[in-house]
């Protein structure tokens, strides 16, 4: 079967019509005659539109906000077509109802059921270049879905599974995934090659360049992802894929940063109670148990205990109800949330089988003054929780550490000792 | 069965989040119970995305641009949903395509085919208001299209038809159809009633307030329209229906300016065929047969004879391409296409049986200096074309001569002596 190109193109990659034009040169000059292309709305469309939703509604219904959301994707494909066919490319548009893309009844965290292979097939013959609108689908009944944060990242990975494509490209706004935000870390280092699990775990910690469901699903299909710059096509960016070289084996990828996370203090004197709502409410998602530390101390004068957790969170406001209905569950009281956190994750592999590597952190952390609170360790991954306005410093100060920039003189040094 | 209303609002109505909340407000306070709301894209964002389609490509393609258009309503059903909802009423939005609004193949300028009842009554069963995006259908390939300007009337007269309702309400930013636009003729009167036809001559011959097709479909299957003000909804505003009243008998309607004229002129040996080829032109759109001025005299010098036209138009480039295919089809020289003219029309009831009215007519434009060409003349209507410069001048002449404001003793005076 002929190869198909599978490309995805994010909001600042279709900002305006300047770089849309940019955007079909590229697709213009790739090899591959069948191309499927994604595309994200443009620019910050979607916050606009949110704002908008916010002002007619403090609680929006989902499902309309799934009508309204799609509708950026929508302006972006049709833009992008014009501007192909103009150039004289066979090009046509498809939003995700019109493609076939099936999910559940999730509105605004919809999950991708299946693409319907004989809609996509049929377009590939009759147009050289798809071009699919990211992050939105369509439910059984016919409503507009919508997949959620990075969910056009998503939607590539799955039109490239249902082509049977060998690589899905990201193109985004930066050469690749790196060492570190190089906004943050100017000398941070772009990584030549990750694998699934590296990747995974800087995305779910922080890193933007990709999303973590993408990530999810090209492993689980063996779609490998190449992340590329719109703005510097010839480079060859980050290629994530199941592959452990000798390269990757013992290295450290980089350092990542999450600013939505909460430390949440409550006393209670149903420990189990307000455990088994916590497990509800993650269950029911936008808040997450990636990564949550519990401690439950008997109080001196016997009223309770005090319960301590780390949440991930996607919308302040959903936090604000499961907190409190996690207050209410368990006769909560002394409740508070602290949103001034940001959590800190040296992301590498064999990290638990090199104490050295848990010893350096800390020294590292201390040696600049930082308090960090929340320590955690997997073989993936050292995080701690510090405070918001030490983020940055304390990612620049782990980075140069661990001397992931450029130049890894260090690094090997740890390595050769750990 | 329940009696449903049917409302559409059109952009000024929805410009912004406090109009589309006073839009909310009505819908609420209407009595039925179940209510089918057609909204139009907010403000101008239809001019925006045009806009955006035509810096991507000097000749944008139809489908994409049709996928472009068909998010401005779908971002007002959204927004007005979510305000219904949040004010706890059982609101739910739909697409063109989601109500199964069917159109031909005719993208940018659709016609509908059907509209699934099943669907419908489907959604009213389930929801109080169904909001319906405007302008926009589905062809039977599942590929968005739309119905062209004043698509969103249409869409409306359709959906009443469709559940059987007596009336379909439009609000727009005037309270009323009025004998003259009120912008440039300050005392023009509000009609309270109007037939089907009067009100079909005043659209077609330039009043914005109503679109012709909307009429004509609302003619067609007896549905009365009551045209209203959104920012004055105690106002009973115009109602248009096939009631012929004492009251309108024999009376003017209004004047009415139509600034898509265009004045062409050629020399050609092949009269007959710059004609068939003209029939060609009118038949594929956006050109109209209206009202066209032909005189086709022999030249002195035997080389041709002169054409004389007069075309409406929807869009200047689409004009452009009509007059050089006309010239290259009949191979004709000393083309000039005049686009500084506007046709001045006088509506009302039985004029060619009453020579007074174009006596009047003419009078009234020699006194004020006038210079008027292509003067034609039909039961319903005097026209004729003027410089653009004069006709608010012309305008509001022809308003005061034949008495049309809100105290009429002239008028009664000349039905008196016609």
């Amino acid at each position: 079967m002929e190869e198909i190109a599978v490309a995805k193109f994010g909001g600042t990659s279709v900002k305006s019509i300047a770089r849309i034009q940019h955007v079909a040169e590229i697709v213009k000059n790739m090899p591959e005659r069948k191309r499927v292309i994604v595309v994200s709305a443009m620019g910050d469309t979607t916050d606009h539109l949110l704002a908008l939703a916010k002002q007619c509604s403090a609680t929006p219904d989902r499902r309309e906000l799934d009508v309204l959301m799609s509708t950026g994707e929508q302006v972006s494909i049709a833009l992008l077509s014009l501007t192909l066919r103009s150039m004289g490319i066979r090009a046509k548009s498809f939003t995700g109802a019109q493609i076939g893309l099936l999910t559940d009844d999730s509105h605004t965290s919809a999950r991708i059921l299946e693409i319907d292979r004989l809609t996509l097939e049929a377009a590939l013959v009759h147009s050289d270049v798809v071009i699919v609108a990211g992050f939105q689908g369509v439910n059984t009944a016919g409503d507009i879905t919508t997949l959620g944060r990075g969910g056009s990242d998503t939607t590539a990975v799955a039109l490239a599974v249902a082509c049977q494509a060998p690589v899905c490209q990201i193109y985004t706004d930066v050469d690749g995934i790196c060492s570190a935000d190089p906004k943050t870390v100017p000398e941070a280092r772009e990584l030549q090659q990750l694998t699934y699990v590296e990747a995974l775990e800087l995305a779910r910690n922080g890193a933007q360049v990709i999303h973590s469901r993408a990530v999810e699903l090209a492993e689980q299909y063996g779609v490998a992802i190449r992340v590329r710059n719109t703005f510097n096509p010839s480079n060859p960016g980050t290629l994530v894929d199941g592959e452990e070289t000798m390269e990757k084996y013992d290295s450290l990828s980089g350092v990542a940063i999450d600013r939505s996370q909460a430390c949440v203090s409550l006393r209670t004197a149903e420990v189990s109670l307000a455990l088994d709502k916590l497990t509800d409410l993650i269950e029911t998602g936008q808040i997450s148990a990636d990564v949550i530390a519990q401690s439950a101390i008997a109080a001196e004068d016997g009223t309770g205990a005090t319960l301590s957790l780390v949440l991930k969170y996607d919308d302040q406001e959903f936090l604000a109800r499961a907190v409190s209905e996690l207050e209410g569950a368990c006769g909560a009281f002394d409740v508070a949330v602290d949103l001034d956190v940001a959590k800190l994750s040296l992301v590498g592999r064999g990290l638990s089988g090199r104490p050295r590597y848990l010893a350096k952190f800390l020294s590292c952390l201390s040696a600049a003054g930082i308090e960090a609170k929340h320590i955690s360790c997997s073989d993936l991954r050292i995080s701690c929780i510090v405070r918001k306005i030490d983020a940055d410093r304390v990612c620049q100060h782990l980075h140069s550490c661990f001397a992931l920039g450029r130049t890894r003189p260090l690094l090997q040094s740890l390595a050769a000792t750990a």
